[in-house]
């Protein structure tokens, strides 16, 4: 069995890890750290988990977490930072479901989190955790930094048109949204449910954080800089992302639909869904898939794709577990399943 | 035109209460306090008021509330205390929508409400804010403890029954469910949208705040002590209050239809609905209507009422605009003629 | 007083109708139509009405009808065309709510809705029924055509930047969502609560039947044709539109906030929000306001106008009150002055 | 492997089946029929099995389910009664979700469910498909009857009462609340989501067909017959049910968390939470559990039973799986181990 902490388990991100470990064949939770909650147990403030654990919170302690094979860090930005080094000099190996070392370009991660990076030398080492990408390099990576939630639903829906470069790269265009969850557990009166439960909004249309990171990733795909407008919006449900992405075709006659089934033929947690579907984000919910449909309406030149995950899961803690199974040789879809129920 | 001042307006209830009051024809708010907001335009956090008001949160200042005809209390328990006996030497009338003057037995109230009470001197002359008990001594009143939201659909459907001495007065049982604007508009983890949008759960059966005022109000009814079983519960939605009333009938033959459509007859804001029907919340959102229905399953002793209200309006800011009508000798339902939107 | 008749009043739009009508103070519903429904009561259908209406519904017949000044069709489309000639042969006026005059091009209709139109002689005649673009030639119609739901908040997003060139018309996209009731009260497996409550999807990808009613606006705007790629939504909620709509400047150093609030200073039913806004469908839930924002992510060239509608009232029964207004020179916000609720 | 047949695959009992199956060890579902839907692939009318089934629907012959060890009627009321009897003399087992053969009094089954019994003489045999009750006649049945959702919810929570004669039989209330997917797949005005989705109401107050499945299964418990009120509410929300359950003690000084516990001691899918606790249905939704808690107000004489279960899993289909398991001698949990999401 592989041991595994998690630091900042309290959030949602913590939650659904240690809900999707639990059925782990190999993996065994043994600390999880909380400075708010010591001493409570999981299954006290997360009854769902009740007869799966039998653990209670602890204050992080980084010689405890170097016993782990692996730690999890499900903390806000700038937390991981701060023990990184000193875990890393242990010899455990790091998954990162923050955003700390995702963007290489340690200005931007400081302009755009607006505070100083705590850790820069790591941030070149750190591999991007978005295995239909970057499968080889988690291999053998020490530090994982998982693709953000709103990230891997827009990159899995643009890739295979940048890669091949069918699409003007400076035009491209990302709808998306998301269920309430994604803005986690923190106390606040905009995310009360009196508030958002009816509605729907656009957000952070000045600039999101993950417009870099996206940004990033598409430009290694396109092979040069990219321009992206990113527009996320605030669903009224928990669970789910839905990105609507545009771009413009700028070779004719190509076949979208067998471009798509070709570049994730292989792919345990990309489904392209059969040619005129609609994804719905109830397909995934509670899972680690990605499900995709690609239009050419009225056959002109705008190329619509429609990407669906779920954000706490393969947009967070499904992803952390992925790339965790890849780092340890273990089969990729161990613990990850599960079927969304419908209805 | 009437003045009024809303002390606390940043709270659910105040932003009902200034909706309402745009509405009504003989009444001008002038002041509205926040120390939270001060200076901040009401439309600037409530864009749908934008158009209908020139007016930003002050910190409230007792000089400037007496100015005003009447001042209504938007606040939370233990505010309204405080300020009371200046406002009304000023020869403000007072309607306060929070619990601080509702239970007229003070250590009751000290006791469920966990603090000293701040102007015990006031309660007695205080009247219960229920116009279809009070409407009399509302008329004259000086200070107006609206009747809360539980409250207001509990007693609306037991009354009938216990003013008339047909069911046993020990063993009665109030099964409520309210929307979580209920909850206020106070940062919290337990109402976040994530935590509460898909999901039901009872809470507080050891014994809510609201028992000892229904029980105080049933009791008057019933000419003596009451045994009320009282649970409350959370619906995933916003705006509603439902309670499910359950007594037993010690009298046989009755006609209950009758019964409540004549208590009721001249009522404005109670509606009995015909033999048979099940209210649903959503015919009296956003208006000041309570809908009845009363039902005696396969004829046997138990009564069972359903009696739904929007518990911000009914349960709340309309109930202050009607009792304000009732003050000034307007008509009962200025301001109050809004219809539920269906769907 | 005028009077009106109400067509298919048993939908969403009829029922909005109602209510909407309930509080004019110079219009009285005299007649109502269902097959299905007649002799039902519009207050046993529709409860929240009890109270406001004492009336019931009846087979259409066009010699009753005709005896009111008005005429709403709140009907599939398809119905309307029907019984036109006729009506207007009795000098009844007639505000059509279904899309079946609403496009010029005849071959275009009949393309899209699969049918032979059964009116082509009208269609010309016919006013188009958006007061913001067309309220003069309103004041005299004899047939108003009144714009479907996604073409309202479409279009006023989009006319302030191609009436003055400021953007590429080519490259259009209207990324848009909508509650639930946009899809109507017919029973559907589709709409089942159980289905889309707790779920969020794109539809329609491949050609809209609001796609061609767009680009017929926009075109007009424009002074030519357009491109546009529009993407609808299924939001699970009931009520608004939220319209997110990208297009390109080719034109720098434009205040865009300058122009929308120039644009439509004088509407009382379009409100441009402040510069950085985020519009909230619940903004505008039950009312007849468009609330617009304007923004120009990090400088560059794509400008994104977000625009929030509720589908049932300036998408539909609203807009159609307000059509109503101004064909009989009432004050145009006349039973239109209702707030929206917050929460 | 154990070979099983879904008749009736199309519903949400029968999607949730094949949910539930997908993970099981020791099962293979090798027919599923629908006459409506034969020849659809399960996965194109759910995508969310996509990966796990290569499996269309057939139109149901006995013949064919014949070859299985098990069949499942995931079918409304009265279809069942018509193949049991041939299915039955192929040897083959029948667990059945629907009411046909839960009431073991012809003449009432007959009387609320409006038709004549097809099948009354397998009445008597066919065993209730409670396990918590009858493990043991479940083990040998050839036909078993699963217990209905409300059923289930409301008698795990009142039957350790019961059988120990603690409460009042005669007077026993049971407040059950249903998200909207307990009303089934069938198209219907009333469940679209434009109705429920923001309402909450009471129905079948004057009889639901629930009552005397309840009433018979307390009276067995009782050992005699009981008085039973009992109101069901629809939830808006898809998954659900939380039963509220007042009864009257009438001995004293019993210490009710311990009587739970121990009735409930060896029960892998009931959970008796810690003393004090509300259970919320997001504790067990997607699962099969049932989570309890006890209450007594005030130390009153009313007891407060709380009770959440998922209303198609540990009210129709985990149910099923779990009869299932006890049937074929396999681990009872088998298939049944997944952990319901928070949030």
């Amino acid at each position: 069995m592989i041991k595994v902490g998690i630091v900042g388990g309290t959030g949602y991100t913590g939650v659904e890890l240690l809900r999707l470990l639990a059925g782990h064949p190999e993996v065994e939770v043994t600390v999880i750290t909380s400075r708010a909650e010591e001493g409570v147990r999981v299954d006290e403030l997360y009854p769902n988990l009740r007869g799966h654990y039998d653990l209670a919170f602890s204050t992080p302690k980084a010689c405890e977490l170097a016993q782990c094979d692996a730690v999890f860090f499900a903390t806000p930005h700038g937390v991981a930072q701060g023990m990184m080094a000193e875990l890393l000099a242990f010899n455990t190996r790091v998954i990162d479901l923050s955003a700390d070392f995702r963007i290489k370009d340690i200005d931007t991660w400081e302009a755009w989190y607006n505070q100083s990076h705590g850790c820069p030398e790591l941030v070149a080492e750190a591999v991007y955790g978005l295995p239909e990408v970057n499968r080889q390099a988690i291999r053998t990576a020490r530090l994982v930094a998982c693709a953000g939630c709103y990230p891997t639903s827009v990159q899995l829906g643009l890739i295979p048109l940048l890669e091949k470069g069918l699409v003007d790269p400076s035009r491209l265009i990302a709808n998306a949204a998301s269920g309430v969850s994604g803005a986690g557990r923190g106390s606040s009166v905009d995310n009360l449910c009196a508030e958002v439960a009816d509605s729907f909004k656009a957000y952070g249309v000045k600039g999101h954080r993950h417009l870099p990171e996206i940004k990033q990733g598409l430009s290694e795909a396109a092979g040069g800089e990219v321009g992206l407008t990113f527009v996320p919006h605030l669903l009224p449900m928990i669970r789910g992302i839905h990105a609507t992405l545009y771009s413009e075709l700028q070779v004719e006659g190509v076949d979208l639909q067998a471009l798509f089934e070709e570049r994730y033929r292989d792919e345990p947690f990309v489904d392209v869904l059969p040619a005129g579907s609609h994804p719905q984000t109830r397909y995934v919910k509670g899972t680690n898939m990605c499900r995709i449909a690609v239009h050419q309406p009225q056959g002109e030149k705008t190329a619509v794709v429609l990407s669906v995950i779920d954000n706490l899961c393969k947009g967070a803690s499904g992803q952390a577990v992925q790339c965790l199974n890849i780092m340890f040789g273990l089969p990729e879809t161990a613990g990850l399943n599960s079927i969304a129920a419908m209805p």
